[in-house]
């Protein structure tokens, strides 16, 4: 087999990309995701899938979104941030297209990607974490894609790391991706300055003038530059995400943690804390090996490339 | 093959049986562990298991150790109630048997063993807790048992449940088995008899008239006869339990949970405060599956009879 179509499927757009067996995106095609509408957003997928197969001989199509997926890899049981709700997404477009689809979770399709043909190349035990908005995550075990017993492995974002914590989007509180997350370094970014402004002159700066004006970007930016509070704001968000990874490693001892996702691309401003934080939270850490804790390689067509690898391989 | 040799390595006794393909141990012995000499610890292992041989046609064996062993199932690389670190038991042992030798993390074991033949037989997708002193735990996935990368994998009971919490035997704070686990239940009713003496009459009389006389099966009586403080103190344990077992769910998504150790001797009175925790706890619960929360069914039996069928299917 040679080449595959990978589909991200997320809120705002559809990404559809020809992929090669090395991970290489031969082309790529974007639209705006209906995203209010269940039938549509199929239509919209199978429309850009067509028109990528007038050019390119294509056997398979693999389809990453943003929520739960069921373990035969058919149906999206909930996607916060679609219509979608019980949708036999890998029937409706297989009707469509003509050729076999594969559903899968986006942070689990990344993570494969990132096993198979990126930062954790070689590796068999590997657990990805996407730092954004929230957290997603994908694990790959004994150089398998792990899914657990209804397809909602790999949601570690919602593992409570404060008791009575910070309330989370998903109804609990004290979920790590409240601390852990790009919004969590904005918010506190925001509260600092709010608190201390003389000492967040540069931070409200890049925020026009107003702790709300601050974003994430502007963050990364202020920290760059070596501001103090734009880099403590880092130390703190960069804890919380080691903390967590020593937290993972007890239960499974990986190999290799990536990090990606929007956050990541701050690097080690993020990842310095994190591979801190992790060393000294790790339970026997004495006499046991550390994970590396890598950058992902792939950026935001993880993704797509690991939707498209799964429908080969899959 | 038809029989094999478990055993069951602990600080204080080891215990070897020879147990059939269905889990039946045909006979059992005990010796006391010389602890503190990592040799003599051999020795007695080999001792009992040539006495079991001169009766038993048996091809392999398999040991069960409380302690981090490595990935190849040969070393083990701590074992905090024994004198072993980095000790290459599989070979020490095979050299005075003549027999092949696994070696295995006792959790691990009962894990497999209560997947294969106890209260999780037929499911593919299992984490045992072992409720005792502290917490112990092995994870079956995709029907194999699951080690990590260097074979540490299974340790939730220190992964951090509260930040800066109680200190643990590990060095951490706030490991999980600080509040979930048989000396937390009795921290608790310690605590409590200190503290409201005129309430806790009944558990001051089970501990002798002092609060550190109350031991896990005073508590588990006092519970049993309606004392609200016992009560209220397997409550608040077992709300733990089942706020991990919903981080666990969020991590890994299992089919099944099964709770073994002393602690779980007590029954409902720690599953049914677990389960609730857990159900209340499931991120994304309106749209998911609750994983079955059950009771072990292989007791105190079921290490030695986990590593024997390791031994065999290994």
């Amino acid at each position: 087999m040679g080449l595959t179509i990978g589909v991200d499927v997320g809120g705002t757009k559809v990404a559809a990309g020809v992929v090669d067996e090395r991970g290489q995106i031969i082309e790529k095609l974007r639209q705006f995701t209906p995203a209010a509408s269940p039938d549509e957003t199929a239509e919209v997928i199978a429309a850009v899938v067509t028109d990528l197969l007038t050019r390119h001989q294509v056997d398979a199509v693999g389809i990453g979104v943003a929520g739960f997926v069921d373990q035969t890899r058919s149906t999206v049981l909930f996607a916060p941030n679609l219509a979608w709700r019980d949708e036999p997404v890998k029937k409706l477009v297989e009707e469509r297209i003509g050729r076999p689809v594969v559903v899968e979770n986006d942070a689990n399709a990344a993570a494969w990607a990132e096993t198979k043909l990126g930062a954790a190349r070689g590796q068999h035990d590997v657990i990805m974490i996407t730092v954004g908005t929230g957290i997603g995550a994908g694990i790959v075990l004994d150089g398998r894609l792990y899914r657990g017993r209804w397809g909602s492995a790999g949601e570690p974002g919602h593992y409570r790391v404060v008791p009575d914590g910070r309330l989370c989007g998903c109804g609990n509180r004290g979920c790590w991706e409240q601390y852990a997350s790009g919004s969590a370094l904005v918010a506190e970014a925001r509260e600092f300055s709010r608190r201390s402004p003389g000492a967040a002159v540069r931070l409200l700066q890049l925020g026009g003038g107003s702790p709300e004006g601050i974003d994430g970007p502007a963050v990364t930016k202020a920290a760059r530059e070596g501001d103090s509070g734009a880099l403590r704001c880092f130390e703190i968000v960069g804890s919380w995400l080691g903390a967590g990874l020593a937290d993972l490693a007890a239960i499974l001892d990986p190999g290799c943690f990536v990090v990606g996702g929007g956050v990541s691309e701050a690097g080690n401003l993020l990842l310095s804390p994190a591979r801190t934080a992790y060393h000294e939270g790790l339970t026997g850490n004495s006499y046991r090996q550390y994970a590396d804790v890598r950058l992902a390689e792939l950026g935001s067509d993880a993704g797509l490339i690991g939707a498209a690898d799964l429908a080969r391989n899959g």
